[in-house]
């Protein structure tokens, strides 16, 4: 048998994935996975691919044709590193090294230094779409040297999923730059999520059936919000749990788990200082989820609104819905405008280059935020002006001052009625704060003199000019 | 003369008033600084005074009785390792040191264990409190080992503020267990801070005139709010600019700071999995504030009803001021069951067996966050059950009980006129969420499992078995 195309090393579904999804377009894929014996079982399973088994790393080396193009897909962190080390011993300068998993970025950053230096070529590589995308197409973007991304483009772009005929891929950057991207991609998923919980979490407490759910949701999927994630939701209210009947959805237990990159994107934008209150709000939503024995407690003891049935009062069913689709729509806006910033504020501080319209354009397809209006997104940043923000591109102005009000007023009903909205209220006060000509900060800022004579700007005087006030009043205490 | 009781490295002006109170209480305190003019300057300042200047390390270090206990006031970060690296040749086994800056508790870890190793004893000291607080009486929050603590007493004891004769210190446990609880007190005092411009805002946006507010402060700071930030709020509101006549705090720019320590605080949560809305959003309203010219122009863009004006309605006045003060109220009450939350997480991780009764204790008088409300959480952690969470301290569940209604009135009023309430809503979000008997999480479950097989458990099922469906509807796309 002739030398492989490719190498992929992990076994996991999301690996065997890859590899068929590799090899189905046409390329020779040798695999290698710790426990051989789930090797054995892979290859077996599919006798007329062109996919080789190898019992040995040596052996698995030996099968690649150079340079080697070998993939990792094993978990995050220090097995990362572990392949790598068993690696190097075993490769030829120019070899290129693919991690695929969810690594963090400056684990990246760091692998990416010591390949380099081993004379090897490294490649992080973020690719999402689940098992699904994996096999069929995901999204993948991946970072490194440009000279190495031409390397790996036609096997990329064969893989990667395709919208209008676009391969769902991209060069993003140097160095952590598709880890750090594909992390961001992560946090937006916990927001959109997140987001779509609120919107079902008010229509529950309204009384609306599952029937009735998967309606709305189907409905909104037919317009601007339609999206892998608006789909599948439209879906899971319709499946029914064959052993009660009942519909799945309420059986299951709302305790929610956070991997990773949801808190690494959190992190990462106190680190720049970017305000993220969309995402942060999801991850700490997802948090208080799993709490749910002290919430079970403190349900008897805290009062409020039964936030599972309010009165819709005035308003008809129609009405509510229109009204929670702008919130949603508003707050994903204001939640995609963030996580861009954040991008934007970590790509300047590492002098990486990146272009939001191509990373919008490749997360049309493939992955799990797959959307479409994405396209919306990709258009604001190809022409000339670049928009400061997104809200600031004339097409999201415009969504945002259509929904607006609708968005306030089911804030305020969700408050009002004891229903936690917290990455609506977070995606509003982002909203409220960024247009205000004048924030308190004011009295923050003579507060700080007060006590601590830190100083303040004003706004009678040239900006970088600072005062401090000698004899603010004595305190009686 | 005589040898030394004490040792000041660093004469800014907080090391400088921390040497007049040492000295005040009848110690001999020798000082240096690099700079020796401003050493010169501050001993010819108070010829009368038992202060040593000393020109140079070695002069400093022997001018000092063993075991000498030597305070560090320098910049956080590589200064404090610059200064214990010059010290350490010049010191006798048992000296002590002590960082009374605000540095990163995980540096003091690693300071604390060099030390050691040097047979040197360390102290990573919170000092709170400003320059008024280090030269009257500051609230001291000293980390390292218990029998340091017992050489350090008599001189933090005296130095510390006290409240009804109780000193403001305590041995707030091992290692960087001091720096850390003064890290989250400064993450509280963003809050704090952010909750009152929240509370400005509004009724600025009320129409209310420096008069009015001064008096609305004045007015709750004799009532259960009673602090130090609400009752210099009262008097910021009275301060007229000498040149213009102007109210100060209408001329000063709405651009706020932000320091390492209340980002460092999000992030300590955000590692921790604790959620932190109330500070989080704080720490992001400076940010936002920062942002200034991106809001101006954005002003002119984004829609939304003014935030410079908005009508009561049928509201008067006082019913306004009476349910803001209930929004603020119940928001702090929220912040300080999430510092206190992250405090008694990341001690259990640490084994640092801290005493949040003592703590709140030690925070009543000297510092920043000094209120009367400090005296209920002390009580609140004295008995012998203590809460799983501070809302549930029978005190404060009746607080948030009779506060809830107006704190949702509050947000609803707030985001239907446009005026930002980031921390206002985050607390009620957090508050609403940790009562849900049921979060809508179980549909986030629901669609992990659809894309990435994460597997769910069951409401019908026992705890801890996980359950995956095999046959999610089909996408159309």
């Amino acid at each position: 048998m002739s030398n492989s195309d490719f190498g992929l090393i992990g076994l996991a579904v999301m690996g065997q994935n890859l590899v068929l999804n590799v090899e189905s377009r046409g390329f020779q894929v040798s695999v290698y996975n710790r426990t051989t014996s789930v090797t054995d079982a892979f290859v077996a399973e599919h006798p007329d691919k062109k996919i080789v088994g190898t019992q040995t790393l040596e052996e698995f080396v030996q099968s690649l044709a150079t340079p080697r193009k070998i993939m990792i897909m094993v978990k995050a962190g220090g097995p990362v590193d572990a392949v790598i080390e068993s690696l190097i011993p075993l490769l030829d300068k120019d070899d290129i090294i693919i991690d695929g998993g969810n690594s963090l970025y400056t684990d990246t950053e760091r692998r990416d230094e010591w390949c380099t230096k081993e004379g090897l070529r490294f490649i992080g590589a973020g690719v999402s779409g689940g098992e699904e995308g994996a096999r069929k197409g995901p999204s993948i973007m991946p970072g490194g040297p440009a000279s190495t991304w031409e390397v790996m483009k036609p096997i990329f772009e064969s893989i990667a999923a395709k919208v209008d005929g676009v391969p769902c891929v991209t060069h993003i950057g140097p160095g952590g730059a598709g880890h750090f991207v594909k992390m961001v991609h992560n946090g937006i998923e916990y927001g959109d999520m997140q987001l779509i919980c609120e919107a079902y979490n008010i229509f529950k407490a309204a009384g609306f059936s599952n029937e009735e759910l998967a309606d709305i949701f189907a409905d909104w999927n037919a317009g601007d919000l339609e999206s892998f994630l608006i789909e599948i939701t439209a879906n899971i209210f319709k499946q029914k749990d064959p052993e009660t009947g009942k519909a799945i959805v309420d059986l299951i237990v709302d305790k929610a788990g956070q991997k990773g990159t949801g808190r690494w994107t959190v992190m990462g934008a106190v680190e720049q200082s970017v305000p993220l209150s969309t995402i942060a709000s999801s991850v700490e939503a997802r948090i208080l989820s799993s709490m749910r024995d002290q919430r079970l407690a403190a349900s008897q003891i805290l009062s409020g609104p039964s936030n599972t049935e309010f009165s819709l009062g005035d308003l008809t069913k129609e009405e509510l819905v229109g009204m929670v689709r702008d919130a949603l729509y508003a707050s994903k806006i204001v939640s995609y405008a963030q996580g861009l910033d954040l991008i934007t504020a970590v790509g300047k501080d590492k002098g990486w280059d990146l272009d939001l319209g191509a990373i919008a354009r490749i997360w049309r397809g493939g992955c799990i935020i797959r959307a479409k209006f994405l396209n919306r997104i990709t258009e604001a940043y190809e022409g000339d002006e670049k928009p400061t923000n997104l809200m600031l591109a004339p097409f999201f102005t415009q969504v945002l001052t259509d929904a607006q009000q609708n968005w306030r007023k089911v804030v305020a009903l969700a408050c009002l009625n004891g229903i936690p909205v917290p990455s609506f209220a977070g995606s509003l006060a982002y909203y409220d704060s960024y247009r205000a000509e004048r924030l308190p900060a004011n009295l923050l800022q003579a507060q700080r003199d007060f006590f601590g004579a830190h100083t303040y700007e004003r706004l009678d005087k040239p900006e970088g000019e600072f005062f401090h006030t000698e004899d603010w009043p004595e305190l009686i205490s």
